[in-house]
């Protein structure tokens, strides 16, 4: 039934959730296994990759996959791997009778070999099913195939007026702590997580997770300079070396002004995140630096209000950018 | 019936709408009159504050007004004027047989007397109801009532990141027509709008109300500066010296970062109106200037939402000044 396929596949995509920031390198897919109209397995794709989703559902689902609907947010995969087995090979031997897939695999080891492989097995194969939703929650991933590199988010936190701190440098506190735990767990769903030179000496920020239980899920630290990086610092010297970034399939951007500016810059900004408290500062540093901007015209289009809610008395605005093709 | 008395009164408050930023000197009233459940009369003061919303009702509703109930969003007045009638008296000789009152007339030549002389004529009298929302749609005269002042509404037209205009000083555009046709809106809403020196010469502003139908509410035009104002712009030299502005109940500022700065500083914004477009503009003016903010806690707990709205692409927000009593 498709309104029930719609649903199913929009838990799978939520589970899918779960693992990003943590799958690299590899995908962060979410899989869900419905016998009978009972969930009998759930998956994503674990720390580093493995197991994949598929094959923590159907160790789940047990014996109970026979017969069942799988429902997966990218194709099973095809390659083979020392790592693991084929997911389509996996799910043909446990008998699952149909699978849904959101998205087709873009990968050439896989790019409809595991679908065909499936249907070849006599395995009922419905795909493009929620693919834009799916591309959404895996944009990294699409990124990394599409373009050769990362997603990039980059985070705000302003004052109505548009600032992110005081002349003097000071931000302790803009947002609320609603606002700042969200923040938080954000970082949490990012591989990394990068600062400018200047924001590293006036905040030292140790940009980790400081949310309960989520301590270890605390990124990998970058920093945008072109003198050295302390300890525990990886090092990039421009927005376009992200690219050459092993296992990052999610950045996030924390500033500040000329760090966001030289991304936008690059058009190197897939999304906006902003958080916004209700107070004004007046003069004091703004969040973000020349972008190079000469006519307000070739502003306007390229950011598209994708959530908006409010976190306590700050409110969240997530923007994604626009981009043709 | 309580829920009706409320439904009516709100009816009775956004009639009271239409007379905001043209009823000066008198307060922007609103009236209804119901009788068995029809509405048979509505009233706003008209341009120049008369006639009385009550009695522009009452001449609607003819005899109907007999036994019938009248809601009113400012006690009818008791005081004698050689401008109108006094309208509480009014009502009673009409036979109206209940009033309901939302605010009691903080003027003393009424104050209490225009409820009084209704009850002495065996009129049914109830006041209080939504006084809240009767005071907010008359700011300008609660205001001048008890802070002896015109209410002010600071409006800013902001890019993402709180920018007003490019470097260069180009502001066409950052928002939409939608927003910009709502701001139109507004002007019709004031008394008077202001504009400091530094945006007269950059920007050469009409502040007319350019919407169909609406070109003759286009309010005063005033200049904060410290020389001269051209022909057809008054002047004033601090934002203070607003409290002497005669027949001015709402203003309007609309920049630029020094006047709405000048403005804050001396705590004389009541109302924030923040058009935001969906763009971002990086290094250009800010919409505020030095307000003398020297810790962050201080800005915050100032500023409380009332309203949010999608104008086009852009969002509306509307926030009011928090004050103690």
């Amino acid at each position: 039934m498709p309104a029930d396929d719609r649903r199913y596949m929009a838990a799978a995509i939520a589970l899918s959730g779960r693992g990003r920031g943590l799958s690299t390198p590899n995908p962060n897919v979410g899989c869900l296994i419905v016998q009978d109209g009972r969930v009998v397995g759930r998956g994503w794709t674990q720390k580093g990759g493995r197991p994949h989703a598929e094959a923590q559902a159907l160790e789940q689902a047990m014996d109970r996959a026979r017969g069942a609907t799988a429902y997966v947010t990218l194709e099973p995969c095809f390659h083979l791997s020392p790592r693991g087995p084929r997911c389509a090979d996996l799910m043909a031997r446990a008998g699952v009778s149909r699978v849904v897939i959101a998205l087709r695999d873009p990968d050439p080891r896989t790019d409809g070999q595991g679908a065909a492989w499936l249907r070849d097995r006599g395995v009922a194969v419905d795909m493009g099913l929620m693919a834009q939703e799916a591309a959404a929650a895996m944009a990294g991933f699409v990124l990394r195939q599409t373009r050769g590199r990362p997603h990039v988010t980059l985070k705000l936190g302003l004052s109505l007026d548009g600032r992110i701190a005081l002349a003097n440098g000071s931000s302790r506190w803009i947002t609320g702590p609603e606002a700042r735990a969200h923040a938080h767990m954000e970082r949490a769903r990012h591989d990394a997580i990068l600062v400018g030179g200047g924001t590293l000496r006036a905040d030292a920020p140790r940009l980790d997770v400081r949310l309960p239980g989520l301590a270890d899920r605390s990124p990998r630290r970058l920093l945008l300079t072109r003198g050295d990086a302390p300890a525990d610092w990886e090092r990039i010297g421009s927005p376009e070396e992200i690219a050459a970034l092993e296992r990052v399939d999610h950045l996030l951007v924390e500033g500040g002004a000329e760090t966001a500016a030289a991304f936008l810059r690059a058009d190197l900004v897939d999304r906006l995140l902003l958080y916004r408290a209700p107070i004004l500062v007046g003069s004091g540093l703004a969040g973000v630096g020349d972008i190079g901007l000469e006519d307000l015209a070739d502003a306007h289009g390229r950011w598209r209000l994708r959530d908006s809610r409010m976190l306590g008395v700050d409110r969240l605005e997530v923007y994604e950018a626009i981009r043709s093709a």
